[in-house]
């Protein structure tokens, strides 16, 4: 049998081949969105072995395992390392034709070189002796693993509270890889419960000096928390929506829903947004200020299993793509800072597929000439972080907009392990290139069609955001 | 011009040959789904002509031919069979590309044998009078059709009204191939049309024996409806819905609404909505209770012409697709089951694609590790019930779930004709593999892959399925 | 380097390019929807120079120049012609993978010959000198390029207030080539703005003699000039909608809301809804009486940017895909005429690809076999009228209704110069074919197929609309 993972996988056409290898391979990586602990990274972290590095905290796993039958023990409960390696490795061919096929052999095989065998269970003990062995070694530290991945810069997502002492000590390091916070202050919008809103008010009091009384208040407190993240070098907001908050308001009607919330009075479905749009709006307000680029996340349905929410919390799995109209408030929400003259760089995700060509027009409509790709079309997300998913929205945004301007891919991932997710969607992009030059769609100049592949991989990240490479 | 219809159809690679020829062919079917009328079985009913098992009741064809400007005459009117056949003969060549140009020279070649020509005008006679004089041989009654179609199993799908004596005659006959009724007691929620409700509220009084005059004598009755089902061999019910009714409602409220029910006031939309979302509730449970399998059909607006409608009836082919919102009121609806454990296993199957990736992922939602592939994400169904629409549900399935624990098809069809859709289906599934594998997106190792092949078009289905198949 | 715009561009297969030469190539048009300035072919006017044919008018150029970084001033602006061409060749290079880069090309090779090499800022002097002499010769006129592409007519499109004085010229010339009208009445809609449409309703009334004071003196007036295009050798409505308008609505509730709009009193969104739906249905009633074809296009988020909107209008590129839910209304709106028997023929076009799959089987609902394609499902319009957007469109159409009874392509241009969508249509329409071909897909007989290309290049518009080619 042929090796599964080789180099030339997933490109079909010598075309596809040459451009990968002629342009996109050696192209570094911009990783301007993900979840890594910035915390393993001060502390120049090694895994003990591979199933705290791969599987802790990996939610598509533990839906794989669950749907292939698995016990809750093994995913997020108590089963030894050990014991959660082998079921994952028992579920892996029962994958076949979902990412995480690719994702799992791709990981094997950069960086613990494995492409010789398939992970089963069969070949489960001595792959995962193998990697444990690596694992030990001062090049799979977590610097080292980014280093083998040839990663330039990195954006964490960070609570506006944190006190960022993991960048600081990464900064004062001298490490030569940037690691930037971004700035996501979605528990600010959090009216659903009032009473960890509270609490996430008075933290953000202490945290900012201030006493958190009135909406001005918070806005001042969270202006504090803005320019300390700039200090520390971030220049990036993010913001995880259902659908765009914009309703109009005054800020007397948000100060009396402020007086609500800070007195646990439940608020109305009306009041609720208007109060999200007012957050919304004076928080991004501030990132086109200081000329930060503005990140929205939308339309994810979160928290779907109340029964295992209650036992192991959010984001461990019973998430999915919901279904809200998205047009029109998103078109109200960015015109409205367009309206000032005041709307940054925008990066828009969307979750549901449906939504696809909605998304990649409304750019469109706020592409004003004064930067190139203003408005960008965010790489596929979440559930469309895959083959599928990524062909989609680089068809859509090809169709509908500028491909060539496209900032490309982010891990968005929790684990240092996930790397590999740029050469997957490098791969896709050369293939889906090829495939036209080869049936004449796009002359066929490979450094005219090339040079745009080393744009999207990693130029045009690096000149569209404003945070340093060193 | 080489045969249209050959071994190899829809067989593009090398790989998808073998996996459909060495893996797919043989395994019988499992037709867990379908609209067959147990009376022909039961009296192993032989069809006088083609026209009375392909073109009756066939509003799949009766769209086309309207399309192609045929008089209703020729499709519900009282046009002699063979001017009807005529009709859909000279029909046919205008349906190219139309999934009915593909099952038409399928089932003209299985059972009968035709492949060396295409149905249009010309050979409308010939064909007619072949296939009739086969449709008088016994091994062409309906029990011979099933037996030459290897089928092992069959589920109508029935009101809970059904004496099921049918279905007992099949049993007692010692009938090899199982055919078990499906409870499908959508005339409950028929709070459109209170007359016509009343009238089956009755009906099923009398069948129930009991005299329902409150919601709770509704479920007394329904559930001895439901024990005499289960006693008859049935697993499985069915709903069609426009989206998940999931509202909360007091036991109380829903008394006071079936009295006006009862009494023929007209219910405002918001307690129709408490009604239908109290039915769907307390029938489901009592799947859950029995431990059946629950089939929710979500999506279709039905019956849109209403002059057509008055003429002849429903079912008729006026029905198309809805886009209501789904994802939060399915999730709200699984997770009032699961919040109980009391959630069974469930398929869904979506009308409007532009869900497919929606209800992809709320399978995850609900995904618990008790069952393998618990939550399943149905065949692509009506409308989607073709090359396109099988393959999107594929790939949303492969890239948001576990392709490899799918049950597999379905013909949804009330014709005994209808079961190389089966074929068609595996034909289709065995060339995304087989294309796949010749990308090298999959391992190159058919036993892997064709063991997953085996097992969506007849394994899995056995195994998930609580009905014994003798 | 392979010339990129050669015979067979886009043609995969050797059974495509027998399709695309032998059937589709030598059909002439019939362009029923496009949006050419009668005046200028009245005039039969010479372009000064390619900006001028080309850019003037173009919003697809604009949106992707902005995209690209463009000034304003180069795209709306007041820059010279010359510097606005130079920009647009700065950008052509930039739009890889975007339908303007292969409209561009294919433009440039028929009618300017140019196909040897790309348009970018190296060749941008030489291919403007080059078009704009040839711009010089008398065969480049209007009437010259609409000859050289083989039209056989066009529908261009016209306010009921519009005089056709062109059209009349154009007819009285003897033109060899069928000018019609179309009626769009949509400023009758326009409740948004009150000002606009009173001014609009008193010209009307000048125009048709008329003093509209009520609703049905707007009626009255409407039809005058509906049986002024009649008698002008219109044939066809059009109307731009966000949805269907189809609320219950008496006259008397509409004489109502017709006094506040002319005393200029806001409407509440019940009352806008209303009147909207008294207006379509009204309008549309009489397409049927005097036979037309009604074209809904559904479904466009317009004037998104508030701040370009004010300095350079409408229709400027500030417009992108909506998402309101479709089925519900569209279905009670085509059945409120159905049910009189008074639903004309209908052309659907969607603007988000989401709805394709409702909107194809939307069409089957009112297909009363008096008329073959009865009702039609519109090809890719705007966003969607490039390959991607012209495969899912014929995908659709093939799999859920009759492809073959299809009316095809539409310009839905400004410009003389964008005829080769056509070409670029049956491209993509033979590729798809001639691959379904290759693959098994459909007989390989290509007479069978190649007669369905015939038709639905010309063929089938010609016996669908009523106007006379001549």
């Amino acid at each position: 049998m042929k090796q599964f993972i080789n180099e030339d996988f997933a490109l079909q056409t010598k075309a596809a081949r040459k451009l990968y290898h002629d342009y996109a391979e050696q192209m570094p990586i911009y990783d301007y969105h993900c979840h890594l602990p910035a915390e393993l990274i001060a502390a120049d972290h090694r895994f003990e072995n591979i199933t705290q590095a791969w599987l802790y905290g990996d939610h598509y796993k533990w839906r794989a395992m669950r749907t292939d039958g698995v016990d809750e023990k093994y995913c997020t409960g108590n089963a030894s390392d050990w014991e959660k390696f082998e079921k994952w490795a028992q579920t892996v061919p029962a994958t076949l034709r979902n990412p995480l096929y690719h994702w799992t052999h791709l990981e094997l095989n950069n960086p613990f070189g494995i492409n010789d065998k398939l992970l089963n269970a069969d070949t489960a003990r001595e792959i995962y002796d193998h990697c444990n062995s690596l694992l030990q070694k001062p090049e799979f530290s977590v610097r080292g693993l980014l280093r083998k991945f040839n990663v330039k810069l990195v954006c964490t997502t960070d609570d506006p509270l944190d006190n960022l002492e993991h960048h600081k000590k990464i900064a004062a390091d001298g490490f030569e890889i940037k690691v930037y916070p971004a700035f996501r202050p979605d528990k600010a919008l959090g009216v659903e419960n009032l009473v960890k809103l509270n609490e996430w008010l008075d933290k953000l009091s202490d945290v900012a000096g201030a006493n958190i009384k009135s909406f001005s208040d918070l806005l001042e407190a969270i202006k504090k928390r803005h320019d300390y993240f700039h200090e520390n070098g971030c220049r990036l907001s993010d913001y995880g929506l259902e659908y765009a908050y914009a309703e109009n308001y005054t800020l007397d009607e948000i100060e009396k829903i402020f007086e609500k919330i800070r007195t646990k009075q439940n608020l109305n479905s009306h009041e609720s947004m208007k109060y999200k749009s007012a957050v919304l709006h004076e928080f991004c307000l501030m990132d086109a200020e200081a000329g930060w680029v503005m990140q929205l996340h939308i339309g994810a349905l979160r928290n779907n299993n109340t029964r295992l929410f209650k036992t192991i919390g959010p984001d461990t799995g019973f998430d999915s793509i919901g279904d809200w109209p998205q047009a029109q408030a998103l078109s109200r929400f960015l015109d409205s800072f367009d309206k000032k003259n005041k709307l940054p760089k925008t990066i828009l995700y969307n979750l549901n597929p449906a939504d696809n060509e909605l998304f990649a027009t409304m750019l469109g409509n706020f592409q004003d000439g004064s930067v190139p790709g203003k408005i960008q079309y965010g790489s596929g997300w979440w559930f469309l972080d895959q083959k599928d998913g990524m062909q989609k929205q680089i068809t859509a945004l090809s169709n509908l907009g500028l491909l060539s301007r496209f900032v490309g891919m982010v891990t968005d991932s929790r684990s240092f392990l996930s790397f590999p997710r740029h050469e997957y969607f490098r791969r896709v992009l050369c293939n889906l290139l090829g495939n036209d030059i080869e049936q004449g769609l796009l002359p066929n100049d490979l450094e005219l069609v090339g040079s745009m592949v080393r744009d999207i991989s990693f130029n045009n990240a690096a000149n569209y955001f404003p945070m340093a490479i060193g």
